[in-house]
């Protein structure tokens, strides 16, 4: 995604009602943002927010945080969001190397969506279904672990399939072309409306461990 | 793949130097049709027989063994062969699902190449790469379990990816674009130089089992 300066995102973000400033204080206790002991599902790079604001929409007794890292993306879902009222969603500000310092046994789904590839090798450790993330993941699940990822990379693909079976978890589902299969309910990302209309295919897998 | 009835197929087949009739007398023997200790691979469904014909000629200290039910296709990689000598290559005609009663401790690698993808749900334990198959398989491998399975059938592909996981089995290669990828060294069957060249992907996987 190209970032771009947005000027006043810092204060747009840290002013917005969907903003979690104190995250840093909450480990283990996020279900007091939300008031109530519904699952918590996080989008960990959600970007300009799409795929998790709709979900908050559709599924009203599901908590949803994202978590995105850049400013100028985390500004624009805030822009879309502000005037509404959808109080199953809470955005964080971070970076996720640290996921596993701010949730503690307390998240049901994790959501990866057109994670950055991280082409090259030597950067293998940075993409979000690396094995030094999964152990990441490991603490911040309540029970069954449950990540369900969708991209158009095929290399971070490969990639991710094996390392996710190499680590344990077992394969619930597996498209190799959502858009071909019409898998059920599908909530497309930005960055998915515009590249699976160009004929791609958008590759998914949802895998769970015990 | 059609099938045509061949006029004079089964003597021909019967009288081939390649074809092994009394296969059900080798089980945990097959080294002495080679007269070596060379490992032992054999391709399940070869068909025509090019891929496993093009894999016997290019390594001559590997002995390869084609599997295949139908006569109508046996007899043309039988055309094709009869006057080579490739003393690294048999043929047998039957059933795969009777696989486990004609080997035992003996095979190396399995290769699946554009099975019959069985789509119907009540026929999923036809497929090769079920978990019927994969228990049939069991006793077939003289140490380390090893399968590379080739397709173009998008949904066997996802199905096969699954078993072989839900089976124990670790992902040693994954692509999902063959010709994309320009994986090394890929000897194709006749079905996929047909079907690559109109641009469909060529899914390929590589397991392993201790």
């Amino acid at each position: 995604m190209r970032l771009r300066n947005v000027r006043g995102a810092k204060e747009k973000i840290e002013s917005s009602k969907y903003i979690v400033l104190n995250y840093q204080e909450l480990k283990g206790n996020f279900k007091s943002l939300f008031n109530n002991d519904n699952p918590i599902h996080i989008e960990i790079g959600m970007g300009k927010g799409h795929f998790i604001v709709e979900n908050a929409k559709r599924y009203p007794n599901i908590n949803f945080i994202g978590i995105e890292k850049f400013d100028s993306v985390i500004v624009r879902a805030i822009e879309k969001i502000e005037a509404e009222n959808i109080p199953n969603l809470r955005l964080i500000r971070m970076d996720a190397t640290t996921i596993n310092e701010v949730f503690e046994k307390e998240i049901d789904t994790v959501y990866l969506n057109f994670s950055d590839p991280w082409p090259k090798v030597r950067h293998a450790h940075r993409r979000l279904s690396s094995k030094k993330f999964l152990q990441r993941y490991d603490t911040i699940f309540k029970g069954n672990k449950h990540i369900i990822m969708k991209t158009d990379n095929r290399h971070l693909f490969e990639f991710s399939v094996q390392e996710f079976t190499d680590y344990g978890y077992k394969i619930d589902k597996l498209c190799l072309d959502v858009y071909n299969e019409g898998i059920e309910n599908n909530i497309p990302t930005e960055y998915e409306m515009k590249f699976s209309s160009k004929g791609f295919p958008i590759y998914m897998i949802e895998i769970s461990k015990i």
